[in-house]
């Protein structure tokens, strides 16, 4: 968690509702042709409103220079240190496509590869195979079965899938089957510590059987993995802050992530207003909701400027809805920047604004990130929001005598 | 390093180049009468250009109210956490002198003092001798031979030498022999834990006949030694960053701190002109280039306000020149703060602009402490601009999945 050792000890259950509101990839960067951002360009006249009546700042996911992914970038925002609570690339994945990774189990990235008559490799994402055709594949790994241990195996797209091990006594560090080039075999699984030798017994056991049940066919014949992982040693947030939270997000990342933490994630439909209509159902049951609005950060993959704007545009006209609901402490944040003009995840900083009753506002000129600059806040780590949240909320107490 | 534990594995070679021009002392304070610092007297129309295109900040040396020397002040610029990688006085004098002091050896600062005939201290400092009668000591000091180690010692300036010891085992944890006053003798060394105990036998050694060779003389006829210290133990620059790092600095005491992190060191001649040759013919050959302009400290030490304003004036004329190179990415920082208000370094933020291609920069109206205040980057710590550095150059991966 927050670099905070009470943390615990000061935090304390009351009646009033959090809700976070993470709009994710919410940063940009100005246009070149007008030297506005997206939150510049955009008509939000009720985020503006909101703003002049909020606390604001700007947010470091995880450190200057250093640009987060999803899960770095969420797990900052519900208060955990991203780089103390690191989570490995075969357990993202998994919990991105909805499975509810269990502690002790080992998750791996998979995928197709096509071996010559020698085993050697020729093509090592065996033409990236569409996923109709690697589905019936997949259902043919999960079929195996090895000794004292439960394998599990998940359609992700194209010729990627992911692997879970559930068994006593695994480690997850096991160096990739991945040689990185054609024209040799796929490396053997081999244990980078002596505490890992049974799971990279194990893996290897499922890759010899992999080639058994592929080895009919001309393509796609075997499979290559890397990255495998356990999930972190991870505090319970809602012990942490003495919360009961929720999370409802359309995507099964965020649920994945929300779950990780131990959040009740609240089944919904795939869009923003699914969200909303969720929220309002189950207002009453919780009292922190994480609310995912995942579209600003599509566009801005996309480096569709005017599309990222337009997705801004529309969360603004949904925010009176949200407003309607007797919520104590609203947060606005975002997971890191996601500038259009670069099209990818970006370091930059992250507008904030944080609305309660105990606070008449800065009176920012908007919620973008020239006006965010200059807000009470300031500049802080994205692992602090939370406590801003609480504090707001009346649920931190004094710290010391 | 930088607190980041993931940085080798995100960081990746690219062809891209960064030049970080390092202005030492390039922070101010306001003239009282003017109320302007130096940067915001000085007509510095390139430099304010630049600004405009540029991301801008604040930078902190070490922490808020740490006056740096020039070793922590530059450590900290190439992304060495300043109080973990601490260089003992005897080191950075030996390296301020062009020493390329190696890992293992012992360096101390030395001066003559005056003893009488019972061999109590009359003048702490000898009289402080010009240069040109201590250099014939300095030599009959390197002349003394102790068995089992090399002895060197090299003239600084004035009654002052470096005194370098280089053997298997040493330890730089020896008391000084300075006992800082007159009427009694020099201090015996004495080793501060038992693992030192070795050099301290060689220093007393060295001691003894040092006053041997000076016996005859009726002032600065023995020495005294402070500062014991050896090189810290520092990650290579090149490898932690996938860089290929290099320096052009005109001062030996940058050249020494520029190879101590790893960098390759170009020679060069004594001003930024022969510093801007030197870039300009090596440009193909590395992908960072640590530029170094010592001016404007040198003034703000004078306490020569007007003077330190001319020395930016004569930086802004070399900038166009310096921008007609293919940099990727520019950094402008400085060091730490030499206000002339004070004739002294001192602890105020310094500015700081990046400028690259992903960026329209912030519209700063300037290039001063003021006009950076307010710049995207705001305040972060020195030792985090290597991190937007690189991430600005593209050679940032994305952090966690």
């Amino acid at each position: 968690m927050i670099d905070f050792p009470y943390i615990t000890e000061i935090c304390s259950s009351t009646s009033s509702k959090i809700v976070m509101l993470v709009v994710d990839g919410l940063g940009g960067l100005p246009h070149p042709d007008t030297g506005k951002s997206e939150l510049e360009t955009a008509e939000t006249p009720n985020l503006d409103r909101l703003a002049a009546e909020s606390a604001c700042g700007l947010t470091t996911p995880v450190a200057p220079g250093i640009t987060p992914g999803s899960g770095p970038g969420h797990l900052a925002l519900f208060g955990y240190d991203p780089v103390k609570y690191m989570i490995g690339r075969g357990a993202l994945e998994a919990i991105g496509i909805g499975v509810e990774l269990r502690k002790g189990e080992v998750a791996t990235r998979g995928n197709f590869c096509t071996v010559d008559d020698s085993g050697l490799l020729v093509d090592r994402r065996a033409g990236r195979i569409p996923t109709s055709e690697s589905t019936p594949l997949v259902e043919m790994l999960d079929g195996i079965e090895v000794p004292n241990v439960d394998i599990s195996v998940y359609p992700v797209s194209d010729h990627r899938f992911v692997l879970v091990l559930s068994s006593d006594g695994l480690d997850e560090r096991v160096r990739e089957t991945d040689p990185q080039l054609v024209g040799v075999p796929p490396l053997e699984a081999e244990a980078v510590v002596p505490e890992a030798e049974k799971t990279a017994e194990i893996v290897r056991s499922f890759a010899k059987l992999a080639r058994e049940v592929l080895r009919e066919r001309s393509s796609a014949n075997m499979m290559l993995l890397r990255g495998f992982s356990a999930l972190p040693d991870i505090p319970d947030m809602g012990r942490t802050y003495s919360l009961n939270p929720a999370c409802i997000a359309a995507y099964p990342m965020y649920r994945g992530l929300a779950h990780l933490v131990g959040m009740k994630v609240i089944p919904t439909g795939g869009t923003f207003d699914h969200e909303l209509d969720t929220l309002e159902k189950s207002f009453h049951e919780h009292d922190f909701f994480f609310l995912h609005y995942k579209p600003a950060d599509a566009a801005g993959e996309d480096g569709d400027f005017e599309g990222k704007v337009e997705t801004l545009e529309r969360l603004d006209a949904r925010i009176p809805r949200l407003l309607e609901l007797d919520i104590d402490t609203l947060v606005v944040a975002g997971d890191h920047s996601t500038p259009s003009v670069m099209g990818s995840h970006s370091w930059h900083p992250v507008p904030l604004m944080v609305k309660s009753s105990i606070y008449v506002g800065d009176g920012a000129g908007g919620f973008n990130e020239r006006a965010c600059a200059s807000g009470s806040i300031g500049r802080i780590q994205a692992v602090n929001i939370m406590l801003i949240a609480l504090a707001n909320a009346g649920k931190l107490q004094k710290f010391g005598p």
